[in-house]
């Protein structure tokens, strides 16, 4: 009962920040959504800082847990895998009009600079989603679907960035084409240097 | 006398806003940095909305004409001058403590989502700058230095996502790593691909 509690709040909260950012969103609001009293909030969270902080962990659990379910699909390639995570990420972001993208980058961009336990959060985990991308890289790289000489930390680090950048772009541009010509065309340019 | 006051309300604003967002900047705070009377800012602009608006046509100039000036500096080939714009953007925000990022990006985040009005803008405003990048990699085709098979579109919004999304890592990081992969590796394959 009170381990559902929590994970109500922070799914409630999820939504709620996902769509309006940290700052603008009031406690009194998830209070509201999540349908509990301020008393079990304050059970689970020490502040509204202390909330935020178990919702970056939320937000790349769940990240975390599809990418490690794509990875056990072995019936396709390391790097067609990937890509089907990154199609699977654009289908739920079509679903939401394209509004939303990623909840952690948009957290970065609203706190990095101005809170320093956030930044360091952020950075963290920001390091070990990027594990998992390297993961799929280093499979793709004995098997030879990339080039043996591509440093795949870096590689990590350049498909990551797309990833965000290109998530920008669709909530700009409301549309699909710039996750679509990032998985698409970086792919086949990992793939081509051979 | 009346250009400077609107130059004035817009480069300080422009550096409250870049630090701390749109939402979380009050007119007050901006007239106060720029020392004009709220008369002077209702001369220039019709809201905070508005101010928004021309700020960020007051970003993106400032943007254009630097890509500008690279693009005219001929003694380079056209993607060390695209690759010297972006080290010229980084070494910024260096110089900054790696925050602030890209102030179009930060917006983008913060209002693609909820106002439509700032949406339009800014998709309108990512075209014409992926226009800059697309004008590089035009010449740098017709010189042989990337593929002529590539869809020099696709690689501008390629190259446009990269660089949000490292600016984003940047901030998370604060350090340089992510946006010398990016401008490193991305290019290096893109030249590969003869």
């Amino acid at each position: 009962m009170k381990k559902g509690t929590r994970e109500k709040i922070l799914q409630e909260g999820a939504k709620i920040v996902h769509l309006k950012g940290y700052n603008n969103t009031g406690l009194q609001e998830i209070l509201n959504a999540a349908n509990v009293p301020k008393g079990s909030f304050y059970f689970y969270f020490k502040n509204k800082q202390d909330f935020g902080l178990q919702l970056i962990d939320f937000y790349a659990d769940f990240i975390k847990e599809k990418w490690d379910s794509f990875y056990r699909q072995s019936e396709e390639s390391p790097i067609q895998r990937l890509k089907q995570f990154f199609k699977w990420f654009l289908t739920m972001n079509e679903k939401a009009d394209y509004k939303g993208g990623c909840p952690l980058g948009n957290l970065s961009q609203e706190l990095a600079d101005t809170l320093d336990v956030f930044q360091d959060k952020l950075n963290q985990t920001f390091i070990e989603l990027k594990g998992k991308i390297r993961s799929y890289l280093k499979d793709a790289q004995d098997l030879g679907e990339i080039g043996k000489d591509l440093d795949i930390d870096d590689v990590s680090d350049l498909i990551f960035s797309c990833f965000q950048g290109a998530l920008i772009q669709m909530k700009v541009a409301r549309n699909s084409k710039s996750m679509e010509v990032f998985y698409n065309m970086l792919f086949e340019l990992l793939s081509k240097k051979l």
